[in-house]
């Protein structure tokens, strides 16, 4: 099914994604310290307090928040809860919630259907948002629009402004519209555009976060973060129900805690960003290859001639590179990724391309 | 919503649930070994191979596995796939999927109905279950016995012996019904019955396996066990649509691998029993203490004078003891309770009661 | 799959229950005359606008009114927006809804669970209410009591004083929880009663309520009436949803004008009502039949000598025999039940059990 | 919400849809021929056997039917038992169950997702379809493609021939997709192609069938037919848990019976198509009209200068005419369409073009 070449040892060659990357030291470390001693179960216990603090700290104000096992409990999670099943949750095409969940928004809502706008950099554009967001309302013919879910970093890893996402709230909300965020690469959207996590969330009128840190440094903890709390009480019992209410939630808001404790997260996403950017920039630098856009966060596109492509899977790099045109290649970065294991990628690249 | 007073440090007073212990000192090590280097998403890692073969070597030949995040799911997406929506399960009035899991199975099989049995010890009555498995069969306006669930070790800390389980699946199977074992404390029940982890699942008629590891060493990695392959395929786009195909499997992997590694689930379990039964034999000794069954697990239930109880729960012990007939308490250990703990609690109860 | 002889030309032999009656001719013309000329779709039309009003005038207030095609529906879809999926549904153990909907009110809630309570004449006892209302709310691992619905009149024939529905709605309403009510013999109920339609529902507080008619005239119509309008919106597009949004909706809104036009509907109730009672009271007064209570609306219960149960059902009489103890047998009358057919009946049990 | 003028009493001046139409005589024959004595509830009656012959007869082989109370409950039903929660529906952007069914296909399947394609007059693409019906399969992170659903005739009124139905199910069954038709329509489809039944449904690789007929004369009587008789247990749970399996079923089926009688329902879509066709036939000789296609079915486009349009509105003639690009009406005729009122309507077009 998976016919990526194992890494060699010592140089990180997989550039497929970000999820091949192993945990922080520090989160390590977390998990360590969490591990003995008895506690409460089902979030009762000291290191969920802390979490929870810690989140609060982070986004400026108290926050409800519910750690989950993947970014795809978190977003089908959140989008149950703002939109009933006779709704419709306005996303991009490209969306992850509508090209990789297997269905995952459409079971958890009990039904309710993606409806899925264009744009470019997998951003939905605000024009189509409001069509879509005022088309056949109050019509029982038709499913209700309900929510809109964006994607910051986007599936592309371009970047929406904090003016673009005010302003696809400022349509949602008009409208009647909840907002959801898939932050999947939360964390790389904070650090490229410098902002805090407030003006990225809630002051620019998201309603529900999914908070996504697997990808960026913990184990497997990633998290609903609430700013609608009236929401809450309808997600803990949601949350129970998919079997995401762990009994030793320790484990899960040690990470969370400690991923949010100093700064880490943000140095992680930082690092993952400036390895895209070193690795755009050596591309650019070469003849053979055509970076297709800016780099915004932790993800790039690029053109290189097939045989190039070939040679390099062939000596063990491992990227995506069959998913669109000919040619067409996606890298992206993680916290774990070096220098060298960039600068071995690109001297590969430029002695193929010369 | 949660009033259980904290341990106090070094001793373990909690005898709630064997889910308030902390990790194996196995599986942490297991854990920090997996959080190195890149390796790939989705359990096409070397952990999860590993662990697969592991799982095929303790259940004597091939099975399927998928990790999960919580028992809860575990049961859950089992039991989809066992039933279809116009489908029941047959399951004990007292067991875990009727009662503790908010719908949970409901939610998984698409409203399929739980039709709960009486018997002894939460444990299914063959003839009860004979006379569900045969009501209403053909008949459109009912739904459809479809599965059993049993539990093993029950929900009290009670065990079916091999020839019960063989006992329960052949009525089912005569009667046209998959078997589904929720394993919480599948390790306590083997460990107690001395039998191979074979003999009491596929060998005595069970098709899906709920295999818990969490309440007795893990972290928070449990799975479900296929023995009826053809289910396979199903229950991997459930997971995914569940949410549950975490990019990090190795995570959850590398800690089954330890698990089930030099049979430290087996010592875990065995430590547990050993506990409970010393902790049973000590009480049977006092005088104002009243074993209510046999001790065949990790679980035990001793009605005690309100008045010791109130003192016990102001000394800091903490147990469920106002779910039952005035004074029943409930009594669990775990593979992290120690022969000190049993006996500073049961040094207590004396005092208290002579 | 069913056994019952047809019933000789003539004579109406069929017992088993008052779906097997045809239509009134009132109903009939009502189809008639519905069936020419064109009219608006979805509800639009001359008749469903006559309809409502003819409901708001029977039940003395204005409500909202969606015809249905069947009971089922009509309780499957009112429960749905009465309770959330992680709710449940406080029902009778022998209640339509929990035995012969196959699932129904799973389905259409998505999931939420029936809890059945015990009670004699298949009446919800108060006390057991109140016990289950208050059980583990708040609990998150407990599904959350939602919703209470009570058939009137029963299905076992017997009815709830309105002291008793008040009693009900009370403990329910305390405990935050709504009241449906299952009318599929709501009109024998009234008509038994004496009481206004009024009185049995809103005033008692009812919030939705399953209005049956097809058992007692019409030919496929039945609806939801709903007290609680701000429940409307959702009922409407989880009735489209539902498939239930008929476009020639005239067709059922004809009937059920008819239906409530100068009475019918309390003519052909009473009618069904004193038929069972003229059954009641010349069963009584055979030595070989032993008649198991009063008889309070169109459905009795007796029990007979098992060859008197054979002979009659071999002289081309049904009547449900096998479900219950030996010899229990039930009977029902309907709006088209004639005196003849049933002193026909009579005649032949005095002739065999003398 | 609905702003159509009623029609002038002696002139249909409806054309926004056949579903304003009344029932034909010989449906209300029937329904007053079923109205009386008794018969046996839940399709064990007379009138649903005769029907179930009659649909054996018109389709040259055995099938099973369910009767229906809508379309939408033929369709939404009948892809329930083509695809698992996690399969998808490859259908037209434009097909009712994607635009005008509030969901109901997600509803009743689970929340599968239907993956809508292009193509001109509501017709599937044949190319477009395979390239979807093989997009991902066997990739667990995306919905896997599991029937696809055609409507015949198209919402448009177009028509695919016999060899593209034949094309499009090959499509599909090389890759291992069910094929569902929504016949809505499909007695103008089967009187416009001069096929059979059969060579339209089941030779040419159609599993199930929407069959309408409540647009073509009936009242409230639709059916799915099951040409693939393994569906057929599934499919009667299912309908039963939907509440469409009606006590009275008599009533539908008597419909049904006399829908298929004599020719009744290809008469009825014959007219209607042959009013479609004088109506296109009497715009297309006129100047200021613009026919958009050529008529095939019952449904014609047709672009008008829009004072036309206000004035045909003001003057009581309703059809739809702001759903697409400006000037663009939608006109629907009927079986019981006049050849004076499409005359009518010709004239009065003539006179403000002219």
């Amino acid at each position: 099914m998976n016919s990526i070449t194992s890494a060699a040892p010592g140089t990180q060659r997989i550039f497929t994604s970000d999820n091949t990357a192993g945990a922080s030291p520090e989160i390590v470390q977390a998990v360590i310290a969490a591990a003995s001693g008895q506690d409460l179960p089902y979030g009762a216990d000291r290191h969920t307090a802390g979490a929870r603090a810690r989140f609060a700290e982070v986004f400026g104000r108290d926050v409800d928040v519910l750690p989950v096992s993947t970014g795809s409990v978190a977003n089908a999670l959140s989008l149950a809860a703002l939109t009933p099943p006779w709704g419709s949750v306005l996303c991009h095409r490209d969306s992850h919630i509508n090209t990789d969940e297997c269905g995952a928004p459409e079971f958890f809502t009990g039904g309710a259907k993606l409806v899925h706008l264009p744009g470019d950099d997998a951003k939905i554009d605000a024009e189509q948002l409001h069509a879509a967001a005022h088309r056949k309302v109050g019509d029982v013919h038709s499913v209700q629009p309900s929510a809109v879910s964006i994607t910051q970093a986007t599936e592309t890893g371009a970047l929406y402004s904090l003016d673009e996402i005010r302003g696809l709230s400022r349509v949602a909300k008009d409208a009647g519209l909840r907002v959801h965020m898939d932050g999947a690469r939360f964390a790389n959207a904070v650090a490229a555009l410098g902002c805090t996590p407030a003006e990225m969330t809630w002051q620019a009128g998201i309603d529900v976060l999914s908070f996504g840190a697997t990808k960026n440094g913990t184990m497997t903890a990633d998290a609903v973060v609430v700013f609608d709390r009236a929401l809450t009480q309808e997600l803990s019992f949601r949350a129970k129900r998919a079997g995401q209410l762990t009994s030793k939630m320790r484990f899960q808001s040690a990470q969370l805690d400690a991923y949010l404790t100093d700064g880490l997260w943000l140095r992680n996403a930082a690092h993952a960003n400036t390895m895209a950017a070193r690795l755009g920039h050596g591309l650019k630098a070469l003849h053979g290859a055509d970076l297709l856009h800016a780099v915004e966060a932790n993800i790039l596109f690029c053109r290189l001639p097939q045989p190039v492509v070939d040679q390099l899977l062939a000596e063990g790099f491992a990227f995506y590179h069959d998913r669109w045109e000919p040619g067409v290649c996606r890298f992206v970065t993680s916290f774990s990724t070096t220098e060298h294991d960039v600068d071995t990628f690109l001297d590969a690249v430029r002695r193929l391309t010369t």
